[in-house]
Parts: C-alpha cells; structure tokens; sequence
C-alpha cells in the first residue's frame, strides 16, 4: 500500500477491518469517502463517535437504546405480560420487521456454549426470571436461534421456567416460506414432518 | 428502522451512503462499530476526519498526497523524463500495485467526454504540456481506460503532443492474461488480432 499517503492508508486499514470489508472494498470506499462533501464525511465520522457515546441498554430488557428504557418498553401500545425472548438485539430487530409480534421483548445477549465457556450466568436469564413478577409476564415465547447452542439454551430455559406461572413457547421451525423443498437441508425436512398440523 | 435508536439509525443512514453498502450491510457494519472498543472506533471516526482535513494534490503531478509532492515525485529513485498518463488516482494505484511502471506519472483528473461536457481545459492537458519541457520528460505512456472515452481522450492527448519533442506510446491492449478466449469480448478479440506481433 505504499503508493497511497498516509492519510489513506489508516483509513482503509481501519475500514479493511470492518466484517465483509476486503483490501479492495476498503480502498473504493477511502475514495468514496475521499470525493464526499467535506460535511457528509464529518456525518459519518460524527455519527460513529455518538454510536459509541450515547448507545447503552434498556435497563428492563436489555435492547439497545438511546435512553433508561428502549422504545418499545416505553411504547404504551405495546402488549404487557407477552415477552420474546432474543440472542442479541439484531434478533430483536429482524423480528419487528417482520411486524408479527406486538408484545415486549428480553435481550439475552448470548447463548448458552459450554464450549466457549458460557454458563447460564453470563447470559440474562436471571433477569428474566425477575421479570415474569415484576412486569406481571404471563407467556414467554423463546426465539433464540435454531442452532444447537440456540435449541439448548431454549430448552434450559424452558426447564428453569417449568415450575413458575408463566406459559412458555418456542417459535415454530420448518421448510421457510417461498422455499422450494430440493433446496431445504435434512434436518430442517426432518423437523417440518414431525411438526405437521391439520388444515 | 423504527426498532433501532436514533444514533445506530443516524449511523446505518451514513454508512447506507457509501457505494456498494446496502441497508443490510450498514446494519451489520452498524452493530459490528457499536461492539468494537471505544478506541477502535474512534480511530475509524478520527482517520475519516483527517483523510479530508489533510489529503490534498501533488503540485507536480496531482496525485493524492499528504505533502506538497506525493511520494512518487519526491522518490529519486524513480526514472526521471518517463511519464505515464493517467485518469484518476485509483489508476495510478493499481499500475504501482502491478510493479510495471518505475517512472512518474501525470494524473488528468478526468477524461474527455463531450456527453458530459468535459472539455480539454477541464482534465490537466495544459498542465501535461507545461510539464514537458520543465521535468524535461522524453517519454510520454497514455494509460487512459480502453473504453470510448479513455481511448478518445488517449487519441486526443496523442494528436496535441505530437509536434513536440516528446516519443508518446499507448499501453497495449488485448486478451488479459489468464483469458479463456471464450470469455472474452467481440471487441477486445479484434483489437488482439489486430495488434498481433510476431514471436
């Protein structure tokens, strides 16, 4: 990189460090960012040095927020008593997308991964379980992932749940909508047969 | 993107902005700065800052540099009198990356297309000529793109230098290396047979 000045190669060597971002994306957007209006590189510059200042976690569930409590715990219309209980707040937000689900949210920040060393108390499980009276919850619908660590950590949970008054359920897996079925894996055709339904 | 706090909204907008980043992409990039240590992303905001505050052009040959010269026209190293003509700074990086050229260069800023109304006096032609006679160049490459516009803008160059004392090439075109002939192009095939040369 020795024939570009200084001042591009930190920049590219900070952007090549970014997830997807190679050597070559890293260079075209430093010469993007190069050619921009001085006031819309000074916005993007702004805008991660007040990420990182301002975002912190909601103090009742976990999602990321700019204030004490996240918009959707602070959002009246909201269903009380109805959690989804995610991995990380990205779930959280593929899952508003989706617009299927009205209730409250709990943000574990992890899974359960013996192998990484995680352990139930290092993801917010106990604070889940503070909750259910606290904030009168009456169904817990586990959405964590549909991988091993993700199953297991919905079954731990189901199984530290069990005893106390709240309905537990997990999100549905199967064949994806739109799929075509030659192009599904085993274990998720396996899965769909097992959990047919009526029509 | 309601579900998101204003500041990762501010900064996905941002990112979302830069070419080849789609909304998903700056959502990712978002949330991959949002759990990177404060100091790295900081660093990314402050060589953002510092690209523009301190990027400016070679007075000689306009290349991005930090300094009044860039590193290339202040190298003595480099071969004096031989010049290679080219578009942007992007294509002055990739003739260093491929090792071929140990000569200066000349950075036009542009080519020559009259769609757009790019004229001779906006691309640094004047500046080429003026250079001729003070960096005493003997040798002039035009390494303009292969499209219309850098072959007309090439022709053009070549047809203003010819009466002065100055030996002026064009780089080759034809099959690129590791080419199967049967990807390649009508155009560029014919362009290859035409410029055959004996071995």
């Amino acid at each position: 990189m020795d024939y570009y000045p200084v001042s591009i190669k930190n920049l590219i060597r900070s952007l090549a460090r970014l997830p997807g971002i190679g050597q070559k994306t890293a260079e075209r957007l430093a010469m993007y960012i190069l050619q921009q209006s001085a006031e819309d590189a000074h916005q993007l510059a702004r805008h991660i040095v007040e990420l990182k200042k301002r975002m912190r976690l909601c103090e009742r569930c976990f999602a990321l927020s700019d204030d004490r409590l996240c918009r959707i715990c602070s959002d009246p219309s909201r269903e009380n008593g109805l959690v989804c209980v995610v991995e990380q707040p990205a779930d959280l937000a593929s899952i508003e997308k989706s617009g299927a689900f009205k209730g409250r949210y709990h943000v574990l920040g992890g899974v359960l991964s013996p192998m990484d060393g995680i352990g139930p108390d290092d993801i917010r499980i106990s604070e889940l379980i503070d909750r259910i009276e606290r904030d009168a919850i009456r169904e817990i619908i586990l959405a964590t992932g549909t991988n091993v660590e993700g199953e297991s950590t919905a079954a731990y949970i189901a199984g530290i749940l069990a005893p106390l008054p709240v309905t537990v359920s997990r999100i549905a897996s199967g064949v994806p909508m739109g799929g075509d079925l030659k192009y599904v894996d085993q274990v998720t055709l396996k899965r769909a047969m097992e959990s047919r339904h009526g029509i």
